[in-house]
């Protein structure tokens, strides 16, 4: 299987289908079955200390594997989250955007699986895990 | 084990510890080991057709857990969700409140174990049910 | 949605499609969307104090959700768990069976989703709670 | 950190704590924070069509993230399963090992995140992914 969009593809298409999420996420790569993404850290996503909120580090590993899969697949706004679950390991560093690193592990015709490790930038070890299932609408 | 905190201890705390929320959340019901919270869904919490955002879900039920084992501790700011499982079932309804009803499995020395069911106000079907774990500091 | 199996049916079925369970498992009560079932505990099911391993937890778990998937949708071995999450609260009681008490929480024409509390019988506090997706497989 | 015990260290412990397991799991590597494992499939691991159960996967997963963490830690019985969350992505194949592929993301004074892979031997595509928590016993 082979990319179906581009980073600026899937830039776009997320902007237009989900205009209030506008320059709160970003790609920094993209490849097949996998990409790096980043939340571009705002007053909005801290809680008290500077660190990233569980609802912010959640919200950047679900549009993760949502962007993994729609490259993957052609841009299909009705993928839809059914089930997630999330280890949250380390405190995020305060001040730094948060990092996920994507991998799907499936993309079947029904269903697609991805797992996601998170940083704070420029820190090693890995503020959470994650991994999501989506539902893929069947064509046409 | 009985309760330490009314439901307006739990909204003052709330307020003070994590202003950048206050007026998302409401408490409808509290009892011991359980509690029945609400999200005053405005813009920022939905989606392309009026749904809930999936993060929004995940908050709401973070957020029950969390004040479902204040209410049984007393005010300690450091609990911190360790893990979280949840199936997302339905699309939330348009235009309604999103309400969790959440009840604690497990209220250990060091981990609390809490479940919780979403609605769509005045919707029987689930939206979602969330599992969260706690960890819970060292006294003193 | 109404029961299309009764007790009986399910334990005939489960006998010819999953022989090398036989006697593991059994069924104290059903219902539309739920289920009642019971971990005959011997020697296999063990760990070293008697209590009940982590991997029967699960299979009994796994089992009540199959079941009660089968009880309404009928007799279709291919019915595949997909997806789950544990939390393991308490140490099961020595020389007792195992319960599930399972809820189906949604059952769709793709994914099935129920939730499970364990107890060692005659334990009010929960053992472990379970969540299971199932897939069900196209008709026809 | 550094390992604290070699492969014939935890396989001496295991048999020696778990008797009634031996001879169904092997240590194929192991490193600081990482180790590889395999089901000795047998009879009683089967499914019709000669597939590996649910349970047997969950059991891989779990003596995996346990034998990583006694590596750590050195032998201490007590180290229990918190929660756990498993998402079953392909049949396994039928007539060959399963192998587990195990990675400690956090080992805390208090809990352990490790994450898991598990392959049919010879196959690329993963049967599984798994990730475990294990509350870690206090010193002394």
């Amino acid at each position: 299987m082979r990319l179906q969009m581009s980073i600026e593809d899937l830039m776009v298409f997320l902007d237009r289908e989900f205009p209030q999420m506008k320059g709160e996420f970003a790609i920094d790569e993209l490849g097949e079955m996998r990409i790096r993404t980043r939340l571009n850290v705002g007053e909005r996503h801290l809680r008290p200390g500077g660190t990233v909120s569980g609802p912010s580090i959640f919200a950047l590993a679900d549009v993760s594997v949502y962007l993994a899969v729609l490259a993957m697949i052609g841009p299909q706004g009705l993928a839809v989250t059914t089930s997630c679950s999330v280890d949250f390991m380390r405190k995020p560093a305060a001040g730094v955007d948060l990092i996920a690193e994507c991998r799907l592990l499936k993309l079947g015709r029904v269903l697609a699986v991805g797992e996601v490790l998170l940083f704070s930038e420029g820190v090693d070890a890995p503020v959470a895990r994650a991994s999501m299932t989506y539902s893929i609408p069947p064509k046409g």
